[in-house]
């Protein structure tokens, strides 16, 4: 993986890892550096996403070696580091546009791999126009990658899978406790789990069900509107049906006037609302209706979870990145390769590739046909499409107990640029 | 698994599981019925704990394939329930003895074997009393569980090592996670763990790290004071030391006036505190001190993970039932299997007889050797302690993506009394 080959395509690749982490996201990276190194293509990693690329502070993944390289697949987080910075309009603010550009012609990068949700999947397909402009010849892909599951373009998203099993797993085990305490203790038990927008990660609890009255027993979906004396009657429906109740509640839950529920006013760099209080929330309601509860917030633990990833997860996250790869170095550009769907079960897919605009700035939420009537639970064609994404374990190698780390070396490369004042 | 053999020892074994359940409970209810059955010796499980002794609600685990006791080994919870009742003391009330030794008599109970932490322990230790008060032949034994690890007599707690385990994987996945992060969004992550008296899954979460500056990089433990302006310092010194800081925090933390911290917040409807709000108030403090938080409430997750349990741990909570058994059938009374540490590395260990009266009521906290001088870390000393319990992987089996369950049949054996009035 040192030098170039001969017959090699001219130029190297930058990948970077934007937005909100996964489990998986390494092995993306992994895909990306590997199948580039197949055709003597170097790749420079962006150190925090984008900002790398603005600061000129680019990592030559050459510099790992190929155990260390292959040994991604099993480490979650984002390697490279990670970033919440969202490009400015083109059309308003050139100066970052430019300033990626002289980096790109300093590192002669000529093919842009951008790992991420749907705010990335913009900044890819602004770089891209930026590219047609101003005639820099530049391979722009979007990587597909989230544990929301909201892109568009793609049946499901790489670090979704595992994270929703961690979610099944996790609801299941912490039910069959609930379960054995309910007589004298706890009756209710609350998981809250991700998702802003869309409910993906709380419909994935519902795997956790496979027989009629196992936990789950209720989901709250940001999709459907809270009602507080609705829930309470079907809390107290559920304990006297099963002795206990489990709650799986989606972060992004919101009341019948559109106010996220744990509205706390705290925001994130892009002004999204910070939430992580919808559990506390409702075991106070549940309390004050008389019902002993314990509840769990999840938070990072399930998008980082890579002991208990899916096979089936991992295997898409490592071959979008060989994917993307190949179609840029086939000439392909504003495009991100998408999950299609062939079959449920026994489970098939392929990647096709999606235009950039398809995706970007796009939220896919829960269709209507997944979620049950009632709205406290999901339909069975839910969980049709959800079950194959958590199949097939793919444990880390563990060393005294822990999952062993084997980080690559990180070398940055060389500066030849002056700093960049912007960011 | 049916009758009793010819030469099998008179009378059956009562067992029960008692208080908060663990990851490997049902690991030590395979062990004390594979190990009777070895014997020919019939075991009846209680329904809740000691209720189903006063209820007379007992599961004839003989009604149980071998395969299905032998599956318990790899299901969380309790699987015949447990529950939080504590026997009164027999001089003051001694209706709920006299009834037990009622319903053990209609069974032929001659074994009577509880398991669980230091109330469960006090319990068997008032029933063996009441049995030689009365003259009726009862081998009383304790039988160690709790993710606590707070137990007097035992080097450590079956159970404790699974949620060890739990908490330092948790804490390593997670911090890679916050590490890719922090240059633009989070900064701080806060992991709350239990542990109301005792530090030691808090303690735990240090296994995580391997190197200087690995998170965790402060333990905020039940033993130390927590002093509000130096938690905050040292949070800043980290952040600006590794970019980011990754706590973990008991749920017991506790003011240098000896409240709760987590007491200053929620109350339940009859006043009472409700745990399990320390990362809430923690991340209150340094959000407001300009870090974006992140924190999780791992609750019940981390005592039902047995998707994670170490290997060691489920050894010795099959071990302890195994023991419980041979040493009742031996004759041996009013003690609880101890674990004596032989060697910490390679990790060796026995089995001792310790005294119930030893155990029972008592709780062992962090020795002041295994926390750092600073108040803010454990020790290495601690570190060896903790380092074998988390060793080693046990999978469960899977099946479509999920923990395989497979639950004994439980069938209740017919009563032969007037049903009990009391609880």
């Amino acid at each position: 993986m040192s030098g170039q080959k001969k017959d090699q395509p001219n130029g190297r690749i930058f990948y970077a890892q934007s937005g909100g982490v996964t489990a998986v996201i390494n092995a993306t990276a992994a895909g990306v550096i590997e199948a580039a190194a197949a055709q003597g293509v170097q790749v420079l990693a962006g150190r925090n996403g984008i900002l790398g690329a603005l600061r000129e502070e680019l990592y030559e993944t050459w510099a790992a070696t190929p155990q260390q390289i292959a040994a991604l697949r099993h480490r979650p987080g984002g390697v490279f580091g990670s970033c919440r910075h969202k490009l400015s309009d083109p059309a308003a603010q050139r100066d970052e546009y430019q300033r990626l550009f002289e980096v790109f012609a300093a590192h002669d990068v000529r093919w842009f791999l951008y790992n991420g949700g749907n705010d990335s999947q913009d900044t890819a397909n602004k770089v891209a126009a930026f590219a047609r402009d101003s005639g820099y010849r530049l391979g722009c892909l979007g990587v597909p990658k989230t544990v929301d599951n909201d892109l568009c373009g793609t049946d499901c998203c790489p670090g979704f899978g595992s994270a929703a099993k961690y979610v099944a797993v996790s609801t299941r085990e912490a039910a069959l406790d609930v379960a054995s305490m309910a007589e004298t203790s706890t009756r209710v038990f609350i998981l809250e789990v991700m998702g802003r927008h869309a409910g993906w990660l709380a419909a994935a609890g519902a795997l956790a069900a496979r027989a009629p009255g196992d936990a789950p027993h209720l989901l709250l979906l940001p999709e459907v509107p809270f009602r507080q004396q609705a829930f309470l009657q079907r809390v107290e429906q559920e304990v006297q049906r099963n002795g206990h109740a489990v709650v799986v509640a989606s972060e992004g839950v919101r009341g019948e006037d559109g106010a996220l529920l744990a509205e706390g006013g705290a925001r994130d760099s892009f002004g999204h609302a910070q939430l992580g209080g919808v559990a506390a929330l409702l075991a106070q309601m549940t309390t004050q209706a008389g019902f002993k509860t314990h509840w769990a917030v999840a938070d990072y633990l399930q998008r980082s979870a890579r002991h208990l990833a899916s096979a089936t997860d991992l295997e898409q996250a490592y071959s979008v990145g060989v994917t993307a790869v190949r179609w840029a170095l086939e000439g392909q550009s504003g495009v991100m390769p998408g999950i299609r769907r062939l079959a449920d079960d026994p489970y098939r897919w392929d990647l096709v590739p999606v235009p950039l605009e398809e995706v970007a700035n796009r939220e896919k939420g829960l269709p209507q046909e997944y979620i049950r009537e009632d709205g406290w639970g999901v339909t069975e064609a839910c969980l049709r499409y959800l079950a194959p994404l958590i199949e097939g374990e793919a444990p880390p190698p563990y060393e005294r107990g822990l999952p062993q780390l084997l980080d690559p070396e990180l070398r940055l490369r060389e500066q030849q640029l002056p700093a960049w004042k912007g960011a």
